[in-house]
Parts: structure tokens; sequence; C-alpha cells
């Protein structure tokens, strides 16, 4: 693994897998400045020097000759159901095909033998539901997302819904928004299963899909597809989320987690307290009429200390659990590759904060809550002078929740700590908000991902967790589940022009294509149960 | 006057008059608090309660009916130079338009007999310089502007540069780009020129012209067209600006002075010290990059009190003059008709800061320097989340500076205390700065302007400056003669769509209609040179 990879990989994934996230194991050291604002992450001791390596985790051992031949023999028909799936528009945002996706989704699923195959209504898109019993032991959960982001089509060599077979550098890839984001690999997994299914009859294990049409606008309804089969989806033994998950070199990363996550807008605005409520008025006003910008800019500076790199809300950092054992073995295991220069010229970015490196930089990478402007605006910002005083200004702000931490909580700790601080007229306005995911690397499901990459030669890196946020907390938190959000197969592009995902790679690339994609998917099934 | 008249005189009026610029009076006051953070500006106490009525200037006594005759016979001529000048576009900041429209006021002096009438280059839009020696013992320079602000034509009702008549509710007006910001009252004075020459085949004085075509962008290089005749401005006696000094309801109000002001930009950005130099990156980095959005929010929030109407930088209110017996007295001729309630309502804001009225408000208003943020961005603005580390942030501030203060100076102290405060990664850019501008009532120039508008029926309200900012400076403090900034005539919608000027008010409005108008510059340069 080159430095290089360790980047790409956090960028380019989401990953989560099968067992229950694990209790927090030592509190001890979170409390220990719980009434100061000082963050104890950098302090956060190791109680174990032992380093997880993947390469020790058996390679899985299961062969399956007739299953991969029916992919090398369908893999033309293969790659039409990737295109199939990319050509349909399902634009979320717009709500540009979405219906018809859905469908698309469900009618596959049917015509596969899903025994239940139906569209879920619900406030929103409509999610997708599908359950193939198998009579197996074992049930795996399959989450799915069926929508994608915009496109500028002017952007793009090859036209984003037309889904053409390019050649690039890295060999042949399919060049389709939606190619990597996630319909690419999502239909990669189901011409797996169905060549187990043309093969056998039957699958290793039960399948439940839920599938979702709103994740690039927040799944904010995905809440309401899981409620229609709660007392079903108990049923389930762990929850995988198919993804490219290699880099454009063939390495391949696992990460574990994922923070959660609270999004708010602040804003300061003109009213009965002072300032102008209508709109603008002339700058030459300030004089005599308060300005929201200036209390926006006092309320946000309370937030943080002078460098911006410190939360001064009282409490922010009680409660993150600080890294158990085998977390503590993930870190020490990455330590060795771990290239804070490599990572940093990746990004542009000269320093870390403090000039942190090595395991302090990954320590609060991974385990610190943060508090980020996103953006922030008020006024004029054409060129030139213009001379106004704003009636209104606005910042939006994220803050990433380590494991440990209540979305709830946090954004209460921040409203009262402004109210406090005398600023109650700074409206907070809560966007989304969820707690962290996280799944135990010692989960079966885990360890079963690792065996199939083994067998492939594509030992991961594995991650305790991303320092990204999705809402995984669903399956792990919710449903008490493990998941893992990874796969062979290499994509990017993701919310990008020219998203690809590679079908058949250059030679001696690394990078699996879409047939060892799709074998390494039916390994998957096989060894989640036990086979 | 009603109470609201105040507000709309203020806000679209500029006005200054013939004697050099006050000295300070008394500059104690200013130093009482000269080591604090605090502003002197609300203990400034009055040491006379006389108010000043400007209906006791005699009104003037002159009477010029052949030249008014002249005027009324050519009214519809008179009209179409109007039409002409604002039919031919010159949007300084397009480029659009600019050499013809030099050309055109260059010609149009040739044509009325000035001796010299030519361009002059700058660095920048050509000057315009015409000189008529009518052999007098007086010489009043007039300064114009000759370009325009853009124009979105589809805002229109009718078309901004075809310049029809309009009937409106005040009556017919000319609706056109530049009809009242200037071209109308300058081609207005031009007529009435005219009118003298055509009649009495002299001036009363002798008139130089100094006019530019960059107003609207900053007037950057008109110190370049002041260079080029530079010892000829030495003989001049004052200045005059004219201006639609009326407001829709007739009411007219006169201000003696300007503030100055400086405009910067505060940024933010990556840099070898930390943050995201290139561009954008993921906000889950903020664990471990720093924000220059949080470090332009910590700097800024020192610049003020936390109600942002405190400047914090220290000395900034040092030297401040406070109103002298002059001044004093205008302000107590004021006071008994300022109604704050009436000019909140116009502005839309329920309270001056800290709760304040009357005379304090007038005093702050008028005598404290701002600072304001005009503007500020960072990152992501749009809907919904979108989770950004930001590379840059910017914020655009001015503070406008009451007599007394240096540009310069303030300058240094805002980047001084910047550093001293730990935010020397933040970049201060200049982006313009002059002083303020004062005539004294007492001048000639004023007394003049004001007996013409008493004259007419008119009588001004006199406030000792706008709270606002132009470089007038450049008369009063670098030429040292004293400027006046008025006229008769109504006109609105500068920088705005439908922008006009009345021409034939209804009956009974209280406005003058262009003939009008015209008269009482006719008035005024004989009332200049004393006849």
């Amino acid at each position: 693994m080159t430095p290089t990879r360790w980047l790409a990989a956090a960028l380019s994934a989401l990953a989560v897998a099968c067992q229950a996230a694990p209790e927090p194991a030592d509190t001890s050291l979170a409390g220990t400045d719980s009434t100061s604002n000082g963050s104890p992450v950098a302090g956060f001791e190791f109680t174990t020097d032992e380093a997880f390596d993947a390469a020790t985790v058996p390679a899985y051992g299961g062969d399956h000759p007739d299953v991969y031949a029916d992919i090398e023999r369908n893999l033309d028909a293969h790659i039409g159901n990737l295109q199939r799936w990319t050509r349909q528009r399902s634009v979320s945002a717009q709500d540009d095909g979405i219906d018809q996706m859905a469908e698309m989704v469900r009618s596959d699923l049917a015509g596969m033998g899903f025994a239940e195959a139906e569209l879920v209504p619900t406030d929103g898109h409509p999610g997708v539901w599908g359950y193939y019993d198998a009579g197996a032991d074992k049930t795996l959960l399959v989450y799915m997302m069926y929508d994608v982001q915009p496109v500028n089509p002017e952007d793009w060599r090859s036209p984003p819904f037309e889904a053409h077979l390019v050649d690039t550098e890295l060999g042949t890839v399919l060049m389709a928004r939606g190619a990597t984001n996630q319909k690419g690999p999502e239909r990669a997994f189901l011409n797996a299963v169905s060549s187990i299914l043309e093969t056998t009859g039957t699958l290793p294990v039960n399948l439940m899909v839920a599938a979702e049409g709103e994740e690039e606008i927040g799944s904010v309804h995905y809440p309401q597809i899981l409620d229609a089969y709660e007392d079903r989806l108990g049923e389930a033994d762990g929850v995988l989320f198919p993804m490219n998950n290699q880099d454009p070199t063939g390495a391949l990363q696992m990460s574990l987690g994922v923070k959660g996550i609270i999004y708010m807008e602040l804003e300061a605005a003109g009213s009965e307290r002072g300032g102008p409520t209508r709109s603008e008025i002339h700058g030459s006003y300030k004089a005599i009429v308060d300005a929201p910008a200036w209390r926006l800019v006092q309320a946000l500076s309370t937030l943080t200390s002078e460098d911006g790199n410190t939360i001064r809300v009282p409490g922010y950092y009680d409660g993150i659990r600080p890294p158990t054992e085998e977390e503590q073995r993930l870190i020490n295991g990455i330590l060795p590759t771990w290239d804070d220069s490599a990572q940093q010229a990746i990004l542009g970015v000269e320093r870390w904060i403090a000039g942190i490196e090595g395991r302090e930089a990954i320590l609060r990478y991974l385990y610190e809550p943060t508090l980020n402007i996103d953006g922030m605006w008020s006024g004029y910002s054409g060129p030139g002078a213009k001379t106004i005083l704003p009636h209104v200004a606005t910042a939006k702000v994220d803050s990433r929740l380590p494991y440990g931490l209540s979305p709830e909580e946090q954004r209460r700790k921040i409203e009262d700590y402004l109210v406090e601080q005398g600023f109650p007229d700074v409206v907070v306005r809560s966007m989304e908000g969820y707690p962290a995911a996280q799944t135990s690397v010692e989960n079966p499901l885990v360890q079963a991902a690792i065996g199939v990459f083994n067998k492939y030669g594509h030992t991961p890196t594995v991650m305790p967790r991303l320092a990204g946020s999705a809402p995984f907390y669903q399956f792990t938190e919710r449903l008490g589940l493990p998941l893992v959000f990874t796969g062979l197969g290499h994509g990017a592009g993701a919310h990008a022009p020219n998203e690809y995902m590679v079908i058949r790679p250059k030679e001696g690339s690394g990078i699996a294509g879409l047939a060892e994609v799709e074998k390494g998917y039916v390994d998957l099934l096989y060894a989640i149960a036990g086979g």
C-alpha cells in the first residue's frame, strides 16, 4: 500500500461490518476533561502495542467454478444490466426518473425470483423491498440506493445517461452517472446473485433488499422503509452495502464505522432587538443601526478557540468513547504506512492543526468531534465596493460526532451555550443529525469480507472508522446489526463529471474487473453462509 | 418638513459649499477617551442652544426675466438636451459608450462658447475639461460625472436608454438611466448657462468644468484630471455639483459635508500555516486541518464589542472633531423635526443601537466612525447540506470616517491590531479610502444657494453633513475650496430601475420643474457673482 492510497480510499469509500456495535469499553478517559473545554482525544492512551494485520485472516477457501463460469459466459449481459440501470435517470434532487428507476429495481428482483419485490411508499421517493427465501440459516440485509446526483452534461466526455464503455488509462470503464455511486456495484452484486441462482437454483443465504431513492438528498425517509418491515428485519444477521472499494492502484481499504453528524444553519437577522428587518440598508446607517453580520460573527467566535480548533462549548467532548483495544490494534496496524506528508500533498494542506503527526493525527481524525463552517454568507460578495448593512447573515455549520456522542445532546449544548453567551437572537436551525455507527473487526461478517479479499490477493487495510458520516446507525444502532460497506472493484467521479467504474482493467493494474467483482460477491455470500 | 422627508433627502442627496472647510474648533472632547476603546461621540457636549434657521437667510433678490424667458421659450430644446445625454449610453463599469459620451460633453461645451473644451486622458476613462472666461471676478468650478450605472433593461417600464417622457403620479418625468444621477441636473445646469449666454452674451462668473467618467466605479482617476489643471484650479472660488435635491414632497435638504471612508477586504486562506491551500476539502478533515473560515470569524470578532457597535481597535475614536458651534446650531435646528420612529419605519428598523434617540442619534449618525460588514462569504451557500472545509473566507468591511480621522491612520490601526491580536495570517486588502469633506454654513457659496432656494419658496433643512461618503475632499481638502452639492428639482432611482427626473410636475406638488430648476441655477450663478 502506497501512502497515497490511504487517502484515496478514505475519500472514496464508505465501509461498516456482522455483529452488534461494540459497547463503550472504557469511558474514563473521556471523562478526564469533562468540565473544561479541552479535547481529551490527544490524551487517549493505548493499552496495547499489538497491531492488526488483515493478512492473518485466513483467505476464503471455498470455490464455486460453475458460478464463476456462468459469470464469464454472461459477462456481456451483466455489463448490459449495469448500462440499463445507469441509462435510467434517477436524480432524486430533481425528481427525474425516480419512479421508473424504483420500478426497474423492483422488477429486476421479481424477475430473479425474489418472492417479495415491492415498492415501499414513503413521504418522499419510494423505497424498494425484496426478499428471497432460500430456506438458509443466515439472512443478509442488502442496503441499496437507486438515486444519483445531478449532472452538468456539458462537463462530461461521454453523456452521463448513455452509459458508454470508454477506454481509459485504467482500461475499459463504464462511464455514467451512478457507475460507481452506487448502481454499478449494486447491480454487480445482483449479477452475482443471478449467476448463483442460474447455476444452483437457490442462494446460500436468505436475502433482504431495502433500497431507497433519497440517499443523495439526505436519506430523510429511509427510516420509514425500515419501519414497514421492522418485524422482519430482526431475522437479519448483518448488512451489506455493495461498494467499489479499490483505489486506482488496486489498493483496498475497509473502514468499520462512520462518525455521526449534526448540521445546522446559524442565522442572525434584524428584529425587534435592532438591525434592518426588511432588506439591506445603506452602510452609513451602521453608526446607529445594529448589524446582524456582526452578531453572527460574535456568536460564532464564542464557539471555538482563536485558532478555530478547540470547541469552547462546555462539555462538548464529554462521552467520546476512546479507542477499544481492538481499535487500538487497528490503529497500530495502519500507523507504519500512515504518511502525513503524502496525504497533505493530496489535499493541498501544508500541515495538520498544531503540527500534529502520526498516531496523534489518526486519533484526532477518527475520534475528535469537529465544528466546521461549511459556508457563510451575508450581503454583497461581488467585485469592487458596495456599501450596505445586510439584514441577515447565515452560516452553515456541521459537527462530526465520534462514537459516544448524541446528536440531540450536542445540539442542545450549542444552543444553550449561545443563549448563555448572550446570543438568544442567533437562531440555530437544525438540518439533520444522526449518531455514529461502528462494527467490530472481529465480527464474522467483517472476517468473511477480509477472507474473500485475501483470496483474490487484495488484502485490505482496515481503519476503525471513517472520519466522514453516513446514517448507518439505522443498521448498527437501531437494528443492532453489523454492517460492511465494501467490495472489490474501482470507480471514481461520484458527485463529479465522468463518473466511472472499471469493467475490464488494464493487465497488471491490480484492479478487479467486473467479473472478479461479481465472483467476490459470490464468495462473500457463501462465506457468510459458512461454506 | 415632514419627519420622513429627513430620510428621503438624506438618502438621495449628496451636498457641500464657498469657503475652506472649517478648522477643527475644539478637539479636547475627542481626546477624553483616547486610550480606551469607547467612543467619545455620545459624550460630545454642546456649548450653544442656538438653532440655525435657513429661513433667516435673505432670499436672493435678483431678477433675470430675459434669461427666464429664454428658458421658457426653449424648454423643448432643453428637454431634448437631457434626452440626448441620457440616450447616449455611458456605463463606466462596462466601458459602454464612454468615449462617445465624453465627446458629447466636450462638444456641447465647445458649442456653447467655452474657449477651452478638451478631453483629458487618464489611466482610465477620459475626463473633460472646459473653461469659459467671462472676465468676471469670481470663478466657479463645476464638478460633473458623465458615466452611469449598469442597467437590467427588463426591469424598466420604459427602456433605460430611450429617454421617454413618462406620465407618473408626480407629473411628466424623463425616465432614463442617468436622468437624476447625474446627467439630468448637470445638463439642466448647462441649459441655464446656455440661456444666460444666449441672452446676455457672457456669464456672471468664469466657469471651469472638470468632468469624469468613472464616478460609478470609484473616481479612481479623478485626481489625474485635477492634476492636469492644478495651476488653474487655484483661481476657483468654489465648487458646484448640480443635483436634484428635492424629495417627492418637494422638501429640500442640504448637507454641508460627507464622511470619509476606508473600504477593505479581510481574507483568511489556507497557507503554509495550515488549512487547505488549493480548494475546498471534505468537511470531515476539520478534525486535523485548520479552517480559514474560523480564522476570519475569530479575527473579525476582535474588531468590535459583542453587540457589534463599539470598535475595539485601540485609538480608533481618537481625533474625531466634535461639532463646532456652527454645527451645533445646525443640529439644534434640525432636532425639532427629527423623528426617530419615522426614519426607522422607512428603513425597516425597530430601534437604533442601544435604544438611543434624538440628539444622541443625530450625533452618532453624523460624528461616529463606523465599522461595517458589507458582505462576507465562504464555502457553500446553496440549499441543503454540503459538508466542505472551505479554503478561503472573505469579508468586505468599510469604515466611515468623520471629519478629523485619516484613512491611512485608521487602516494602519486595524492592520496593527489584527497582527497584535495574533492574526498576521488574515490579509487586509485595501480597496479605497479618502477623508471627510466639510464646508461651513457661513460660507458665501452656501449662503447664496440657500438664498436662491428661499426665493423659490423651498427653504432647505441644513444638515452639517451626510453620514455617507463621497470623495469631495479633493475639492475641500486638496484645493481648499467650499463645495455645494445641491439644486432644485426631484429625481429618484439612481442605481435602480426606472430612474427619473421630474420635468413637468403635477400642480401643487411642490417640486420644481425643469424650467424652475434651470432658473435656480441662473440665479445661483448671479448670486455667486454678487448681483
